[in-house]
């Protein structure tokens, strides 16, 4: 496929442009290289753009993190970048198309129904027609596994008779799970399909009365049946409902009246469930013994390492821990001016070499049978600057108000996400990403609907149960950036009426970037109780020099 | 009218019930006694109610702070008290009319469309009867008044113009304002038909063209057309707008394809213009001199005088300053256990003694020409008890970190209300009210669409120039209660990408009440300075033993 043979086509056709979006028929979900007929068409690799072609010319549109990279990875003369920073997509397709009505195709399988009719909304005039029904789907085999009840709590059988009460309180015949997330979680299945989230990509048509069907390709899964059945299945239900939210357009052309209904899933495996919290608690202490030990390697070791090398030593020792099945995400290892990019991720060829006089972000996690985890950690190389040290002890102060709050229940993640903002704010600076997410359970590492962030204007509300991430960071361009990320789970607080944060992570902070002048007695206290934590922890774990380092690096401030 | 014959009609037009809420054709605003119905049908003095009436019964819906006043009030054999805590309305209607459906008649001037509707939605079956149109205003007669360009900064014209605009981007005909403050606002018109807040009770036609009609009765008002003409006159448009939100049912009834359109006048009053920011400033340096005189005077002759006898003293004091019109709600002030009260109003019979070993809790503002205040300051008589200083200090903590807030443009009030809870919750504690609201100038004390509160899941965002008070508090029953309150202007910060507040109000907060070695550096910082610029603002205006007073009350802690 290249544009210019789409070009042709859209001139036969008499279509005015073609819609292609980055992924695949799981939206939203993480999509392997071969996937992305975005970086096919244009060259660009960015995780981020949406590519509209016209029978003259394609556009690619970007956010702010990718103008650079988009510039220098395209052919600009056949492709024009357009920055969604200053028009979003269907400001700009109105604007393009504000005399004629416009006849754009789109591929079915790769934008949601919620998505395909906010467009609709915003151009009632423009027809949609769907086109090239492609699944963006790699042929390569997929082993299928179980996720054993020892790790889950539930059988599959208990999780499917939740999902049909759910389903009869909708008065539906059936609901089709399109989240790839949300089928693993029911199932109790994983697979090896994607290197760092360990899901099944199905879809799981669930009836009433708890019967199921799965839909999957090119795994070794004897029952699953191939998507092309749902336009046999689906039109069978008089009933049938499914989150357009998540459910690509397709469903909706198969079945016309197929009701837009919130995949409960998303609910249900956001609380962890007590088997669930014991796991991911083991499953800290495992991922801070090794992040841990990693921290004393690299405090003797860095000298001359670049930023790949010490990614691959990190996961050397997670891969010594009991339960780790991969990292949960490619590990950011940003040194000097690359922690400054928020986004940031190092390949060999260019990867920083490590020195003194700077500051690591490191930002990495695992994949265990009992547990996801992501931490970042700041350190120093060498001696830090004050302004690294003002700043990384500010981000300290604003994780830790955030860390410690106590809320009402029904406190969504927008009304608490200015906490962690407040020090930085208060001298007029910020982090332009947000301030926590969701994380599942040897499933996604960025997992719904929890979300702290001030962007997120309408994001649910934290539950007890929940799993999430604090992370305030800072960045300054073309000199040094820091986060701070622990993850939390949220339970009830002495006065049960209210919430708050415990704290799962479990690895120093490094004091040598914290101005203990610039915390009050309570941030004082919280990070010396933190330290303490850490220690008493992790100490039965390590070496004689382990153990002499940790005590140094936990000792009270 | 009496419940029993409104029994006796139900009966004869076959209707299940009669729906009467509190309040008259100003949907939400201040009404007089004598407008109240359902003080005229069950003796309910309280500010909140819904009455329902069947032909075997009446039913009185109240919220957690009228519960007990209303089973005191009200003939309890004739009308049972249902508690709003327990059930909503119009739960109570599904559950009531579960397998018959009900036929509801309700005032259509008393409801307002969205109210309606709402209730519709979630009683598809029943039928909602438009009955006995009842504007319920008093037929006291109004003085109506200009408020002068010199105060208002913009003449009613350039506020026409402004509303033409937003009219003719509607792509309306014209647009009906039926919010008796927006009409005030975009007609600089005053009246003297309620005794704290000076709204013109009118409805205001504007057509596209910049014409426009006032409906008005029992005023002065010459050009006044009776509400009667709308019956006649709505209909002449072809896309006549007005807001759900405000405008009664009635309109709706009249002009069945009134469309709902958003009354952006609220929008615009919000956000004051330079003329009235500086008098708003001007108001507040007389309020708070007005006030430090009173409490000055208080602290020498507070005993064995009542709650009532120092209101009436602080009204003296205001009444002195220039441009003073009234008071902009009844004084609250509560002594001991009384201040436990949250909407404790004293009356002469009742009113508690002042002596020395409580807290007085005095919640108080005065209506200017060139502005609004409310203000509370919790005052110390005597030596205060360890508990009363800890939670005095624990309210300042919280009000300190929301006044000293820096946040996003486009920041909402639920996302900044945790600020000033956290020092309570941390301790398990809480105040079960908002912690601000907007505040109108010479018009309303509560103004929208501003409002900072955790249970205000969609408030609006806080925009430059919007005022709005600052007012945590702590009640503790049968012992004390604390409020601390300012009024603040939002003002673009430092950096100015975001906003921080401007304190308005300046009179001293009662150190005995306050711990230092609870405060952080910051904190106290914050106090000082704000004492500092309480006491340069107000020390030319006073005598030489206020002076005194005033230095002592402002000097560091």
């Amino acid at each position: 496929m290249d544009i210019k043979s789409i070009q042709k086509e859209l001139k036969k056709e008499n279509l005015s442009g073609a819609l292609f979006t980055l992924g695949n028929m799981f939206i939203d979900e993480d999509i392997l290289p071969e996937e992305n007929r975005i970086r096919e068409l244009t060259g660009f690799s960015g995780s981020y753009a949406l590519l509209f072609i016209t029978p003259a010319k394609a556009f690619l549109f970007v956010d702010g993190r990718y103008e650079l990279q988009a510039k220098k990875e395209v052919n600009l003369k056949q492709i024009e970048i357009v920055k969604l920073a200053e028009i979003c997509f269907a400001d700009w397709l109105k604007k393009s198309f504000a005399k004629t009505a416009a006849r754009i195709s789109y591929n079915p399988w790769q934008l949601s129904q919620n998505t395909l009719e906010s467009l609709q909304r915003q151009l009632p005039k423009a027809e949609f027609i769907p086109a090239s029904p492609d699944k963006c789907l790699s042929p390569k085999k997929v082993k299928v596994f179980a996720h054993q009840k020892k790790f889950t709590g539930l059988s599959a059988k208990d999780k499917l008779s939740l999902v049909c009460a759910y389903i009869k309180q909708r008065k539906l015949a059936a609901f089709l799970v399109t989240s790839a997330a949300s089928c693993s979680w029911l199932l109790n299945l994983r697979s090896n399909a994607l290197p760092c989230t360990p899901v099944l990509r199905a879809y799981v048509l669930v009836e009433k009365s708890g019967t199921y069907k799965i839909f999957a390709e090119h795994t070794d899964l004897k029952e699953a049946l191939p998507f092309e059945k749902l336009a046999a299945i689906l039109p069978q239900y008089a009933k049938l409902g499914t989150d357009f939210a998540t459910a690509p357009a397709m469903v909706k052309n198969l079945k016309p009246d197929v009701i837009n209904t919130p995949d409960e899933i998303m609910n249900l495996k956001a609380v962890k469930n007590p088997t669930e919290l014991k796991g991911t608690r083991a499953a800290h202490l495992r991922d801070g013994i090794a992040l841990t030990k990693f921290m004393y390697w690299l405090s003797k070791n860095y000298k001359g390492k670049t930023e790949t090398d010490i990614a691959a030593k990190l996961l050397d020792f997670r891969k010594k821990e009991a339960n780790f099945y991969s990292e949960s995400f490619a590990t950011i290892a940003g040194f000097g001016t690359n922690a400054a990019i928020v986004h940031y991720h190092a390949c060999p060829e260019r990867a920083a070499t490590l020195k003194k006089g700077s500051v690591l972000l490191l930002d990495s996690g695992g994949q265990y049978f009992d547990g996801t985890t992501d931490v970042t950690r700041t350190i120093a190389l060498g001696d830090p600057t004050a302004d690294m040290v003002e700043k990384n002890t500010l981000v300290l102060k604003g994780h830790i108000a955030l860390a410690s709050a106590v809320f009402h229940q029904h406190t969504a993640g927008n009304e608490l996400d200015l906490l962690a903002r407040e020090p930085l704010l208060k001298l007029g600076l910020d982090y332009e990403h947000g301030t926590g997410h969701g994380v599942g359970y040897f499933s996604d590492v960025h997992e719904g609907p929890a979300r702290i962030s001030i962007h997120a204007k309408h994001s649910a509300p934290l539950k007890a149960g929940m799993v999430t991430s604090i992370e305030p960071g800072y960045y300054k361009e073309n000199a040094f950036g820091i986060r701070i990320e622990n993850l939390y789970y949220v339970k009830p607080a002495k006065n049960p009426k209210f919430l708050q944060f415990e704290v799962l992570t479990l690895a120093p902070l490094d004091k040598r970037l914290i101005n203990k002048y610039l915390l009050t007695a309570d941030e004082l206290k919280w990070l010396n109780h933190y330290h303490r934590q850490v220690f008493l922890s992790l100490k039965k774990y390590l070496t004689k020099q382990e153990l002499e380092w940790l005590k140094d690096a936990c000792a009270p401030l």
